[in-house]
């Protein structure tokens, strides 16, 4: 048996998230199949991790065991020309047995875009929160770096999150404006359930005057949910790399 | 009467181009429709230009003449609310009576778009011509520089051209690459039916190897269309800007 380790990207609005689900199309529903098709067996896949409805991956790593010999190379190929346009496989390799995409995972990197132009845009329609409200992102990103760090993260995990442990390590935490858009930055040896969402909705309470920066500090120490933002709609969320 | 300037921009892919046609959806109908619902009258638009099934625009102006007394502010506001999500108003005025969308306009600019990763992405599905076959965009850009001037542009007209008179100024022609996207922008006090779909095209000979840079000259002053290049497809192309 080998063992597959493949990049794929993929925009969410059609799927609900990554996982499989048995009455909702999901982005495992559609590559298994795929996959399994290709290789003329029944494949499963696990994946660096799940994702919610809408929300969108431009790095999302699987990893699955296949007794087929059809090379890397043409993998990507096959599975290229059979998956629909939403889905598309950037690389493909052989890796050792141990290699599991979840658990080998040591980190990722997340991007959420906030389009604050006036009028909306076709372009970015279901790619990025359209915020016509005129968002701060100097403030925005004094606020981001306080993420910076190791903490207890509760205050910013949503409330059907499963993880037990809920203290994470974020790397690198910011935001940058360019033109009409923004985008925060957050890359982390792993995040709780809608934890980039809810940052994001707190980085927005923070523009917005609501919240100051440095009540970041005290919201996390809090750890408690009801005092950080909203949860930020999925469509601006995108899954940006992951580290192995 | 009023008489109307409406800057639009729209996502091409769903619709047979921007001109009313009967028998299927165009931007023009959709925009037509959805005016003369929020004017209580019927309303005609004029456009800058046609545009080809599956092509997008940036900046796309329209003209129109209403009795309705609701101030551009709210037409604009009005509009995005029942407009489908790939149509979007950007700005709105007022304007004398002389304005005409089409006759008024000085240039425009064009944008063509390549994308030449090896794999596909499926965020630029429909929005870029996807070209994996390694793309020289010095070589292109050099060639691209050639079309400027006043020149007889027969030889990049497509054969349901209409025009009579195939005498075009181009004032900037330029291919950049940033990453894996090049970007041919082209602008000039008009275009030929399909003109920077066949200048695309051509320049992609160029890279290919096929045609030298140095060939573009000739190929305009043969005025022979077999002797450019094919004409690109429509979803890389975007009217980008329109001048008055």
């Amino acid at each position: 048996m080998r063992n597959v380790k493949m990049t794929i990207s993929y925009k969410g609005t059609a799927y609900h998230g990554f996982q499989r689900q048995n009455n909702a199309l999901s982005v495992q529903n559609v590559t298994e199949d795929v996959l399994s098709r290709l290789c003329g067996e029944g494949i499963s896949v696990n994946g660096c991790s799940r994702t919610d409805a809408g929300v969108h991956a431009r790095e999302f790593v699987l990893s699955f065991n296949t007794s087929s010999e059809i090379p890397c190379r043409n993998l990507v190929r096959g599975m290229n020309s059979l998956l629909p346009d939403d889905i598309a496989v950037r690389e493909c390799e052989d890796v050792p047995p141990d290699f599991h995409a979840r658990y080998s995972c040591t980190g990722k990197e997340y991007v959420y875009r906030i389009y604050c132009g006036a009028a909306p845009d076709p372009f970015l329609h279901g790619l990025a929160l359209w915020y016509p409200y005129g968002a701060d992102a100097d403030r925005m990103n004094e606020a981001a770096a306080l993420f910076e760090g190791t903490h207890d993260f509760s205050a910013f995990r949503g409330s059907l999150g499963a993880d037990k442990d809920p203290v994470r390590t974020v790397y690198r935490s910011m935001t940058a404006r360019d033109g009409d858009i923004i985008t925060f930055t957050v890359s982390g040896n792993g995040f709780l359930y809608n934890m980039v969402r809810i940052m994001t909705g707190t980085l927005l309470y923070v523009s917005e005057g609501k919240l100051s920066p440095a009540d970041i500090t005290d919201i996390i120490e809090s750890r408690q949910r009801r005092r950080a933002g909203v949860t930020a709609p999925p469509e601006g969320l995108y899954l940006n790399r992951v580290f192995y």
